[in-house]
């Protein structure tokens, strides 16, 4: 090898980091639940409802199908915008659509999970996994596997109870993530976060501090991601795209991944 | 340079084809209208609504925003999944994330729609583009470019009526894309095609020709497309994930354009 051939390797080394892909070659991972009259909401949240307008062959000769919907902005797989739970934060029409892609950093918490239903995510797992990893860097977008995508949308098994009202609340029992994690990766400078589970706080919280944390420093959490198990703990890049909603505080989220 | 010197480049060039982007650099542009109680629908199709759930201050000590919301599949900015026009054909939920990412081809008709209000895309203006910039591959996104999102949301001189109701579609007058047009661009093999008006047909249509000759080979349309001046011609990576409605014939979809 002679001067040239490793200046021309470095040169194309450093035009070329880690994060680039070509998104017309690998595989896709869609980590979005279809929104139907299963979707789960929030025990005192309206749930997705789907009307028929019109299916079948029209007078004009041709096939037309379409419907109409309704939603609260909170259920099935979504997106909490900053506004959500702290004043005067984005709006999920202002997120920036470069906040809501970007390498996908996994961090399997389904053992913790599986022996305790309310678990909270730990500093201390994050940091485990950044030992192993690497620091999760500015940028990052973390999605949280407690292994419970594959519960929904039977909501008994999945948040721990059926009933809806005010009254069920109480009963709400799923994995989350703690204030001390969230304080880290905010510290971190993460894009996002997400998990497989409701609520980026746990089923029994009751200040939803982690809400608070994560979009005063207007951090946005996906809630309801879909099965993360083809994902790798590195490598992934993670699209995001929210339906714009003017002024919303969320909103039906299309959250999908792409493998080299 | 030696031998390795040019192998090494040859292997490198040939990995790194031009599609291949960073998503971390570069920029975004995104491509979609707001929805809002101003979001263009149909005239005989129902429109977006909000409606406040909680904005405030709570008991438990934290800010709180949410809201509920209801509208027809088709409306602003929006996807036709094939089985809008074509029985049998695809729904919303789906379709592959790989036809929804690609190669963006943007065809500038904005001259021939400023002469004309009901003009169609013709063949000719395909292949034209083409004789510029080399044929559109198998794949590409191709996007219509009619200038007219400026116009939007005012109804009158977006779609040429902002009557209500089944009387006012005979009044709608605006730019779409011919059958000749659509059935090369079927020849082609491209993954999905939009523009920046209310429907693929253009205004005047009666048959919806052009929507059934796509949907027929399961090529969803991207209709009310925001402004597209900020694109090249060519070089753009399209990103456009719909809200994943279960059998839905269409939903919401936030479409956004990367730059390298
Ligand atoms: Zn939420
Ligand atoms: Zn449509």
């Amino acid at each position: 090898m002679n001067r040239h051939f490793i200046a021309l390797a470095a040169l194309i080394l450093s035009a070329a980091p880690g994060f680039s892909q070509d998104l017309t070659q690998g595989s896709w991972v869609d980590l979005t639940h279809p929104f139907n009259a299963d979707s789960v909401y929030w025990p005192t949240a309206e749930t997705f409802t789907q009307t028929e307008v019109f299916a079948g062959h029209t007078d004009g000769g041709y096939f037309y199908s379409a419907y109409n919907f309704a939603a609260a902005e909170h259920g099935g797989t979504h997106i909490d915008a900053p506004i959500h739970f702290a004043e005067g934060a984005l709006k999920v029409d202002e997120l920036p659509i470069g906040q809501l892609v970007g390498p996908g950093f996994v961090i399997d918490v389904s053992a913790q999970a599986e022996a305790d239903v309310d678990y909270q995510v730990t500093a201390a797992d994050i940091t485990g996994f950044e030992a192993e990893h690497g620091q999760i860097p500015q940028g990052a977008i973390v999605l949280l596997r407690t292994g419970r995508a594959g519960l929904y949308p039977d909501r008994e098994s999945y948040m721990g109870t059926a009933e809806r009202g005010e009254a069920a609340v109480a009963n709400l029992h799923f994995p989350g993530l703690g204030l001390e994690g969230a304080t880290l990766l905010v510290e971190r400078g993460i894009a996002a976060v997400g998990l497989d589970t409701p609520s980026i706080d746990h089923g029994q919280s009751q200040d939803f501090a982690t809400h608070v944390e994560l979009m005063t420093h207007d951090i946005p959490a996906f809630e309801n991601v879909a099965d993360m198990s083809g994902l790798p703990a590195t490598g992934s890049t993670i699209i995001a795209l929210p339906m714009k909603i003017e002024g919303g505080s969320g909103g039906p989220l299309r959250i999908v991944a792409h493998l080299p």
